[in-house]
């Protein structure tokens, strides 16, 4: 790889944001706008681009459910336009802050102001391209996308007809770029492209965090991981535990945030497990410790599976002596993503929420509500699993930074 | 260096920080009062353990600059029992937040939380060593304190009061633990402890910085770095541009804020110059451009000189053709810390606040002003130059992060 075409990439981004981090609130909204008309009305050019893409990505023998993901048609294209004018809605954190008085009269304002270049990494799901593009406009970023392999023709046409829009509305084309090399190593040189890379958002497997922790120079916000758990307390009404396990297991297994393992108070499981077996509505594979074999039919579990992050139709599953025992075991496994806790018990809630270290922790609900749309902040670039800067969903907001203006008339200290 | 004595401290580290990130507001207030208590009444203990220091220091050839910053005496330490009393009176962030309800009743609270386990790794100045442990305490953090070499004999004894104290109020002595080896390979050991440390904040020069960036494994805040710049506009009062350029660089040159790089409008400079060379109160070595040696005697300035943060009574003067040569050259040299112009100008006031990249911007006043004292804080870890998480002070808030906590009644998704 040419890492002189990954420099020149970043060179470029970091210019065009010196002009898009001023531009106005309605100026990148046009240019949002422009992007779902621009979108829709070439939808047959994008389509048969991504029609290459599936055929490449199909004859190397691509899973079904990774196909489905990299598919765009008419109704997705048009799904991905809705989205971007309910983005226009939304409010530009840009320019809102806080404002102080200090007693030698200086004037501290604290506003929100753009990060500058923010670069993504991800898998190969072209609706990403545009949803993270978009939000590093309306937030007045430059954006430089490195999506999968399998997406490079799809991913071509967005990015051009993303560009296309910006100059429309007399913003910098270079504020939206695609690496046109979807090797390893250009993922390697941005983590390393200090200088030009305010912020890099790896999306994707274990082997790309582990990636980024080793050789990223660059700021990173880590996303993704979701080793979520579901703690069914000796105290929880078995309906709402049935069926919150079965959301937050089945709904949809790939994503980050269903549950992967089942903690079972020991006074409930005999009643619960049984309970929640008949009335799984899709096939499980469930990998229990022995006294969970005890009860219900299923396959043993090991040290590894407490560990694993399937994204699949598997669950581990194992009873506990005591809600102790339950933080511990979540204390020692959890990637601090998502962590549920169904319980009648106030005491046991409340120990729960202050014991348990992840970006959200729920109490008789699903943890497949950490989403960025559930929370209600209308979009999301990816769900932080680290502490820095933010943790969660991450929406407008985190795609900003602070900066002090002080305004004085001579102050000297 | 033993890499699992590292390890052991960082396992105690987070073993502690479980218990004191639940401590209440007042207990962690009683810890900081027994602190002051302790650090008063054994001040013939510390001020012995700082001769010793002083004296290796000095045997060393240790510049004079730096044996002030390590020394303690009496009133220093009442000074710092003094501060302690300061950040008791500030406000706990821990467990403030917002609170929202969605339309399916979910109830959404966002509120801060401790990090969990804070390093710091500082030069030899004993008084940080307490103050940063302090606001690790009050925001309910643990943390690991590397300090320079220079001051180990100091910093036990300071670590040990600390524990001690901790212990008194019934508090882990594990949430403050001194790093007892002062090696280069102890501060790499931490950089690289994934999994105990949730925040690595190096304080110190730019070689400390660098070994951060390409060593370290665990979340940094990068503090300190300040080549800042003070610019003089045409329109600027000319005494107004004396006084604050005098204590931007003169006023304590050795610490960030300090200004490096003095620019001003060619329409002024025969002026200015002459003025601010006849109005210094110190000896300052000028190392200007050819237009300023035109105007003033003093060395010549090189493009090194325009990249160097001296610390030093050393002063880079450039004489530029336009507030948008000044903005260029602040962005290509600028450590993004602080920035200042002298102006009567609304409109370069303006356009400097918005095109200049820095932690804090200021108008009309020295950049010397950086500092969570200053900016009504109380205390801070040190100055972010880095995007992420904060930027500016770090007060107690940065030294939070935030959790959502999801109460529902059985909802699915």
């Amino acid at each position: 790889m040419d890492n002189e075409y990954i420099v020149s990439l970043g060179r470029a981004a970091k210019n065009a944001s010196a002009e898009i981090s001023r531009a106005s609130t309605a100026q990148k909204n046009a240019a949002l706008d422009a992007i779902a008309r621009l979108l829709v009305e070439h939808s047959d050019e994008i389509t048969a681009a991504n029609k290459l893409d599936l055929e490449y990505a199909a004859a190397k023998g691509i899973p079904a459910p990774m196909l489905d993901r990299l598919k765009l048609d008419d109704k997705r294209i048009a799904g991905i336009a809705d989205s971007l004018h309910e983005l226009i809605k939304l409010a530009d954190p840009v320019g809102s802050g806080s404002r102080t008085t200090r007693p030698n009269g200086l004037v501290i304002e604290n506003i929100r102001v753009p990060l500058g270049v923010v670069a993504i990494i991800y898998e190969a799901r072209p609706n990403v391209t545009v949803d993270a593009a978009a939000l590093c406009i309306k937030t007045g970023n430059a954006c430089i996308l490195r999506g999968g392999s399998e997406a490079i023709n799809t991913n071509r046409v967005l990015t051009q007809l993303m560009r296309d829009a910006l100059c429309e509305v007399g913003l910098p084309a270079d504020s939206v770029a695609l690496v046109n090399d979807t090797s390893r190593e250009s993922a390697t040189a941005l983590m390393k492209l200090r200088g030009y890379i305010d912020l890099l958002v790896p999306r994707g497997g274990a082997g790309l965090i582990r990636s980024v922790v080793e050789n990223a120079e660059v700021p990173v916000i880590e996303t993704g991981a979701g080793n979520c758990h579901v703690y069914i307390d000796e105290s929880a009404d078995l309906d709402m535990a049935v069926k919150v396990t079965l959301n937050a297991k089945l709904s949809r297994p790939s994503v980050c945030n269903a549950a992967e393992t089942l903690l079972v108070h020991k006074n409930i499981a005999a009643q619960f497990l049984p309970a929640f077996k008949s009335a799984l509505t899709h096939e499980l594979v469930i990998r229990g410790c022995e006294r969970t074999r005890a009860l219900i039919d299923c396959e043993a579990a090991d040290e590894s599976d407490w560990a694993t992050e399937y994204d699949d139709y598997i669950l581990a599953v194992r009873v506990v002596d005591s809600l102790d025992e339950a933080i511990a075991h979540i204390s020692r496994y959890s990637t601090k993503h998502s962590e549920a806790i169904i319980t009648r018990s106030m005491e046991s809630a409340d120990r729960f929420r202050s014991e348990i270290d992840a970006a959200a922790v729920y109490v008789n609900a699903s943890t497949r509500f950490t989403d960025g749309g559930e929370f209600g902040f209308g979009a999301e670039l990816g769900i932080s699993t680290q502490k820095l800067h933010t943790r969660g969903p991450m929406g407008l907001d985190a795609l900003t930074t602070n900066k002090y203006l002080v305004t004085g008339n001579g102050q000297i200290r």
